[in-house]
């Protein structure tokens, strides 16, 4: 079906990314492990995209499974992950699951040669992400981190700009990413803490947004954080202290002596907080929050817009998901590199325990 | 497939849209006359609804019919349009064939009892327009007029605002409605003139907000235009002064004493310009044009958007297009009135033509 | 006291307009008749302007001339303004008085030999101002009207971009002003309606605006209007329809075929509402309302200024207050005609008379 | 002159600014120590603010001081500073004489029982600083510390939203602080370095806004730097790393967990970079640059501002330097506390040189 990929190019061209699939002399077929939200999610871009066919799909909750099987026309389904990496028809496998089972799923599809678009994390830890990046090296098969903000419109358009040299070589960034409202204490206790399971996707964008020019990773990490917002993890403390923080601020330092700053916080009041300011020696790039629509409302009260921005990932991200999915159906396709890379999902994984390190022993760390 | 349109409405909600499909217990078939832009944007749309069937496609060029057909996989095809409406699966029909083909077809599906989705105009002259209404009604079929804004998540929210009363009474309102560049001398060439090819958009516009909150009709219109941009065109002045004008101000009158002023032109140097500010008694709502992403740039030449706004409506509207597709499609499943309706659309030919001739007379018309 | 207009030029900086007083030989000495809101915004300035200085300063509410006069360091105060136009020192006379006594006023500085700085209008009606003009331009004396709006930096900017051609050939305006309340009901009555007491400052920017690249003055004049926000005003009806009016529709067409709208009313919530949009053939120039400060805020309401725009003339139009004057004083210095003109005041008289009359007429109005 | 501040009020309010000067029953006499660009700017205040004499001026440029003196009106002047400390009828001395001698003239202000307006530094080591506030404090004198960025309108508003409780407790905030153009190589070697002589206005600022809600000072600081944009300063490394860099990056950590990044450098492309946001629980505030005007152009390149941001501190600031001198005024009129004080202005030094012991020691100073 050599002609249907203009048509996902046309669809993403709604959507203003610059991502243009070519036609392609064959379908790609593709299996989904996770039925979850964003297994969905993944799932209805791989449904909509000419060139690309879901064939199987699996997830442990049966009622779920069938249901969202069916809402889709996806031909098979199990309970059983492994028959999705094993089906014979399935080159490629997207890896929605649960984080524990991330590291194994991947070195199975290293063994079946199957291609792995891989939800983050890659494994729990470093040891367990090292070894499963080293498998799917040695198969010689493709495996993408699934960092969606690098595909979001603007994130992108940021990067480009840096490449091309708009505001000349890099200097420093800041980044503002705040959720609207904290997790449950079930969930930060034990998550592994703000650093890992929040600013690990700053610490991927500061990386790719210096290194846009050419290499320039990062030399020194010097983090420190509070507990403002949910006295409740303070308790968490002693069992872990990057779980009894709500908010940190760290500085990255890079090869060329640039700066990057990011703030996080587990709240924000006015919804999903996700700026970006690079500066450069020729000039400064912005990248403020995107709201749902551009209307602005003035009347005794304020002058503003008349709704607050995007109260999350899931809407806020929704053109980058579709993106990030495409993007590596195109790889796939076109037999190019995947990006962001296993080595990307590490070193995002290394600066997060950098900044661990540095926030417990109150120093900066090389 | 009752779980299918769960999706749809997902997807929509990346686009921020308040359209909500519920579940319904069987799919919807329909075709498509035109596989032309705006039939492919349609077809689109109606293929990745869960749903919603698109069963048969026509068009009057063979290869092209024969490759859109295989790239959306729809089942059927015809060099004929009126197989489209008499296929005994078609419930619902797309017309996105040429102007003169439209009051004809509707009035053939009226006689086949199939639903009408009708790219605008519904006829070319007022007397088609009425008399394909009037048959579309005495059979019972629904007839929407797609005026793609109205589902546009920005002037859809700025609708919702005054309807809520969060400005008060309406006062009055500014369309700015500007094309990135003057079409082609042969278009323009007995196209019908600026007031019914281009200005007819912004028509139906200003009638829907200045009624959101209540009965308001337009009562009085008076038109006066120009040439600034393509000298080419004044030729056209013996012929149809209408055509001869490349910019135009309007001013509407409405029966409660308001006032809608439409700034029209054939070219806007900076890309589609397409705005609204509205005011009433309590305060003013304010819609601006969009941008394909959120980056500013700062330098030594200027501080402002990296981009320019959207070039141009298959861009600026693409949400709005999927939107209009999704909405018409609910409306048929729910049993609803559709809206934009046949009578909108007669009501914002019949104010362009009160244009033309405001022009022309050089007078306020009633 | 060569040296000391570069402290004006230096003070005028601060507010960035480009006025730039030169160096002269000797003080110009002025008078002031009228010490009320007005008279003291400009004795201010005169007070602050170095090689300017005030010499005799005039009011008929005893207390507070005499306050004001210590106030300023003013040498010498009178109950008579005709003493102010008659002291053998003054040079140039700032009229502020009521508007009944300014075109006599005018002739007698005339007839004095004195140089003129007169608030609007000229005169209560058309002859008068054409005589007041007339006996100035005999007696080769200067007369500015006081339109402050072109001294305001950004007006001025606009105006300035136009002039340079930054966006082309004029094409259309559309001018938004609004008071943010209205004002009582004895000022509305017998205070010669919307148009000649409101709509007069717009006109006159409309003219100033579509003329900065030539010659291009209005040919047609087309105005409505209705009573939204003070029912109250409606029994003037049928005194003066244009007192029984708050919010006035206003198209004006030019020579050159361009098109100004100018949307006046009475109230505005959110403050003082003074905007110009400027559509030329090359693009398209803005200029907003004034806040106060430049704080944004962004909490769980909303995202946008913390604070309201300027509230009413007196905050908004301080530098142009200010500039106005200083461009008086240095149009004198250097022997230039001054701008706005007798003319202008005339003009913009002429254009109201025309509103009203097309407002009661209900045609368009050459 | 009892009834003149009110002037000054009302000149203020030009500016927005929320200092209201009373009326007070005798004029204040004061001195000026230097009639260079920073001495003249206070002067023109000075003379401009009724309830306020200058009655001498020194300098020793004697044709400046001249010129000067003739241009305000002032009635004495002396090529000596000390003359003007010594002057029997002045009350209060405007120090704006080069830094060397700041810390000798307030140690003889005091001695005279002058107040002091110093303009920064009091002196040009830590030593000498505490010394001469030790002094000024012996004598009772009132001292003021010239921050001008403190009565900067914006700024002003927002330390008063945060004071207020707006945006709830403060959490952190970014401070942009960038120059148009780094100054000549003379001016940088033997300056004292990029924290003492470019950070010290934001470490003060840093302190005044988090601590806006209650005492909330400094407990750590972190800078790192690096040589960005003049390559011809790293020649300095060796006698004073601090020096030798033109970009720093500093972290400071308040006492109650919160934190400062100011981001410093001696160039901007786009003008004079000065802006902030502060983030607390409950909210964002944000303070964006200044422009000259607020005219818009949209064209066929970009969509942006007609002008770019003010280009130095003497323009951005005009504002502020007015407010500050009429706030030394008004405070010693009405006997309060003067601020900022010279504590403050010690305690930015303080700061400044902990940065440059963590940027030499390159680790977090206490």
């Amino acid at each position: 079906m050599a002609a249907t990929l203009t048509a996902a190019a046309r669809r993403s061209s709604a959507s203003l990314t610059s991502l243009l699939l070519k036609r392609h002399a064959s379908t790609l077929k593709v299996g989904v492990i996770g039925a979850g939200r964003i297994g969905r999610v993944h799932l209805e871009t791989l449904a909509g995209v000419p060139g690309v066919q879901p064939v199987i799909l699996s997830d442990v909750v049966e009622p779920v499974l069938k249901e969202v099987t069916a809402q889709y026309g996806v031909p098979n389904y199990t309970l059983d992950g492994d028959e999705v990496i094993n089906h014979p028809d399935v080159q490629a496998v997207w890896i929605c699951s649960p984080s524990q089972f991330h590291a194994d799923q991947i070195k199975k599809c290293a063994k079946a040669g199957k291609h792995v678009f891989c939800e983050k994390p890659i494994a729990t830890d470093l040891n367990g992400t090292i070894e499963a990046i080293k498998v799917a090296d040695e198969a010689g098969i493709k495996l993408m981190t699934a960092f969606q903000r690098r595909f979001d419109p603007s994130f992108a358009r940021l990067h480009k700009a840096i490449a091309e040299g708009s505001v000349g070589e890099p200097i420093s960034a800041i980044l503002q990413s705040r959720d609207p409202s904290p997790p449950p204490f079930s969930y930060v206790k034990g998550g592994g803490g703000l650093f890992k399971d929040m600013a690990i996707h700053d610490l991927d964008i500061a990386r790719w947004l210096m290194g846009a020019r050419g290499k320039n990773d990062v030399v020194q990490v010097y983090a420190t954080g509070h507990c403002f917002i949910d006295p409740e993890i303070k308790q968490l403390e002693k069992s872990n202290p990057s779980e009894a923080i709500d908010t940190a601020f760290i500085q990255l330092t890079f090869e060329n002596g640039g700066n990057v700053t990011i703030n996080v916080c587990r709240r924000a009041t006015y919804g999903y907080d996700q700026r970006v300011e690079f500066f450069g020696k020729e000039g400064t790039l912005m990248h403020d929050n995107l709201y749902p629509n551009n209307v602005h409302l003035w009347n005794g009260q304020s002058t503003g817009r008349i709704d607050l921005p995007h109260n999350f990932f899931m809407s806020r991200y929704a053109e980058a998901y579709k993106n990030e999915t495409i993007a590596f159906c195109q790889t796939l396709q076109e037999g190019k590199a995947p990006s962001p890379s296993g080595h990307d999902g590490k070193m995002a994984l290394v600066l997060a325990m950098a900044c661990d390190k540095s926030f417990k022993e109150k120093r900066p760390v090389k």
